[in-house]
């Protein structure tokens, strides 16, 4: 405990000069330090880079027999990646707060008989050894985007890390709370742009920052993956806006689903059912597939 | 002078009802009050429904010559409609405020050179009567959108009005400024989504808020236009957006061209230069030629 | 009509360049330019300096007789102007739009019969002649604050202007926007805090920036006046805003009131019955009578 | 860990349902459920009801002969809380992050020597019992007001809590984090408004939401605290702020003071040197003194 120091080499230290000029310093993350993209390489996905990765699940799991038919639904849309909330952070304390350890072991057997990964959410840095029993992934959720000692319990760890953008975080706050896992020695990271708190939230229950999406990807090499789902907060808005972040460059999509959204214990009415999702799934991947097509982004106007 | 009244019929109130339990009260612009899609017939361009629109030009107009040169650029990118500002709403009086009436006779030459038409802020509402003699659409900027005065005095005529969200317009209030026009008489209405105020405006000079679209082409029926170039205020940020909004369902762009930004009169930063716009139509047609491929969108989660 | 140019002299240019590096450039408006306090006399009224003044009336003048029972209220508790709108800005065509000019005829017969001042929002540019033959101040509302027609209007006239800050209008925009008044001619201005749009709206229906009170009052000559009604639009949280405002260093406060809030017109809930009005007036005077006490605000830390 | 489920009295189920329709249900903090003012009690300090409670220090204790220097100006101000952080919450991991539990003994060390209390930020679930054994209050910053872990673990504890408001906390969001500190047994809670982020931060560093005072002091029993130095982030605009805040109904202030705040090692621009300081406790008293005399809130408008 204590005060901490760094020694940084010149080019470093240019890099956190030229990133921004006051006090964000997210160097290890800044594409002046590493041009080239982060790929993340998981048993049965690849994050990053010229990939497109497909994560959906229910927003909690619920039970063995309901996570394990949304997994198979997940797989089915093409998803390689299966999310499910154990521990739920929740804005009351009278809400649900999720099935615990039994929810993690029920993730990992419905993944596993997909040949899927596991994404899930981890809140307490006493739980980081726990959940990383289990996981592929470890989520950080929007509320915990600057618990600094979370963030510096999964840097320790080799466990690919989802950061959440928070509900009023800016870019530089993002990229600096990267900053934190990665400067104790984990850079599999991938940011989520999941919608922040604005002054209109009647019709959506946040606005879906998506022009953060290219400037991510200009300013660091992690990859940048869409949250519709949290973004918007309604079901008949997640497709709309999942086909919007595919097209402005999001390297992947997570979303939520259940069959029976009305008895959802969380989030219902942002959940997809079957048949939405599997749409969703087609008209991503044909928006993907014809950005593929373009040319490179060019640097120069011309 | 003096207080207006109402005579709506029973159906007109239930509509009022429906849209919004609380103070807005958007009848004739709501999709209870009239189902289908507005459609704008212009002499070169139609607007809404299925049909997708591409407007461009300079932000300002700078001289009869540049103006003209600009117009080729925009036609050959597939736009039908040219924008350019002749009086320009500038934060300081003592920015360039527009040429005028001669720069709306130059913006109407290089539209007619190019069989274009024709679209131009109108700021003050003793000009109506002057600009419409020279333009097909009216555009409402975002500083007027409650410039109450305005929105009447367009209403009165039957040229077609672009209206812009303001700042911090909600939803809500955007559709109660519209209705301001409608309530006139002049139903030749198209709405346009061009970023909000938030907290984060270091890399994005707004917030684009693309959620507002599907939501707004639920509620209404006037079509929905998307002006990437203001919304980031970046041209490498443009095309992305570009991109991301037709993805996200809007009827149309608009956006800002210049051969040669750094000497624009106004908004250079956000000017695609002519090789970059088109390749950004390029992008933004293959898109909306897969949306078309698309079912039509589902009002049930199944 | 056309390019508009400006000579400045050394000192206007420094003081454009010192006050904001970038685009705001309110030269007429600022300290550096003016250091000492604009002071505006009125028949019964002085704003500005060490004066300290208080506005009070209905949101809107609803009938003769009621605004003139309101106006004796208004001056019982120590207001010296009379406040009451004859044109209303109303979010939807549908709702009050007020008198029109048998209100401002009914509002300068009430100031009149109390030896008051009167002050009145202006909405459209072809009526501010017609609005100056009755009123001693124009009012400017937050949904105008950028309608440079209007401002250079009003600009060209010498009655005093209480410019209110836009909803979204950052403090700059809302020292650009004074500039358009002065730079036609009228520095009889004032500018009026009443709370900016943000995430929470649900117990106040805008935020209360009261920091801009000190904000500005660095920054300019021109006096600061609170709207705490506007600004959180529930009636028992007046009395503490409009205690905090004159604690930030506000020069003088405008309040509605009303005799009957429930059948008001417009804005019933902020309105303060008379009783609530003359408590929160003594507290008022009472918490400025000890700022009076204070020393002068110093300009170093000690 | 598991399923968390609450049996809840009709008393109580009520006092749910009559606060919020929605979501929020934050029983325990609820004015229905306790009507009369929470009220701390510490070893030289009374917090909560009619008590004005002063709390001041440096940003960070920075060195043992430091932090006993600014607790002598702090007391001799009238506070009777020193603050002092130990674990600094920072947006990048590079920055000055606190002495650790050093910091913690030299603060406890000139709290004692001049017979204060102290008051610490706790950032990690893991050193809650460490630094209980050092500190009487508990500091949760903004960054943590939703860390669900970090609340329930200072809520196992019977330590009183200064719960800071979230950069983009809702009223209802605050209310709800509390509730996690609540249903673990400890009510000894106070909140501080700090300053939410807006669309406008050039002059402040926050928006001082002060309307948030009267409002919390309307919806919970628990002290409401101000924070002006983080509010506004600016030392000149921290006496104004601290004088609205008292006028608004603010319960008490927590300042930062610092002696030489150009080589302050965080947050030196906030801080008030000793004599701004001792002046600003002043003026705060003098208008606290007048806001005695005033009459009981009255919930009528009459």
């Amino acid at each position: 405990m204590g005060v901490k120091s760094f020694d940084f080499t010149t080019a470093e230290a240019a890099a956190i000069d030229s990133v921004s000029f006051d006090d964000p310093s997210y160097t290890l993350g800044s594409r002046q330090f590493q041009p080239e993209d982060t790929i993340i390489g998981l048993p049965h996905s690849i994050i990053g880079g010229d990939h497109f990765t497909m994560m959906a699940g229910p927003c909690s799991v619920e039970s063995e027999e309901h996570v394990k038919r949304m997994a198979k639904v997940a797989k089915e849309g093409g998803a390689t990646i299966l999310r499910g909330g154990a521990f739920k952070p929740r804005t009351s304390p009278y809400s649900f707060q999720g099935l615990g350890e039994d929810g993690l072991r029920f993730l990992r057997e419905a993944a596993d008989e997909n040949d899927m990964d596991m994404i899930t959410e981890v809140m307490d840095d006493t739980h980081v050894q726990m959940v990383a029993d289990y996981t592929d992934i470890f989520q950080i959720g929007a509320r915990n985007m600057q618990n600094f000692s979370l963030l510096k319990e999964v840097g320790k760890t080799d466990v690919a890390v989802g950061l959440k953008r928070g509900m009023s975080a800016t870019i530089d706050d993002l990229l600096n709370a990267a900053e934190y896992i990665a400067s104790e020695g984990n850079q599999n990271i991938f940011l989520i742009e999941r919608g922040i708190r604005t002054f209109d939230n009647k019709y959506t229950r946040n606005t879906f920052d998506l022009g953060a999406i290219p400037v991510l990807r200009k300013l660091t090499h992690y990859p940048i993956i869409a949250d519709p789902s949290h973004a918007v907060g309604e079901w008949d808005l997640v497709t709309p806006m999942a086909n919007a972040a595919v097209a402005a460059g999001a390297q992947g999509e997570i979303v939520e689903i259940h069959d029976d959204p009305e008895h959802a214990l969380s989030d219902g009415p942002q959940a997809l059912k079957p048949k939405t999702y599997l749409e969703m799934c087609r008209e991503v991947y044909a928006i993907r597939k014809v950005m593929d097509s373009f040319k490179e982004v060019s640097h120069v106007n011309s």
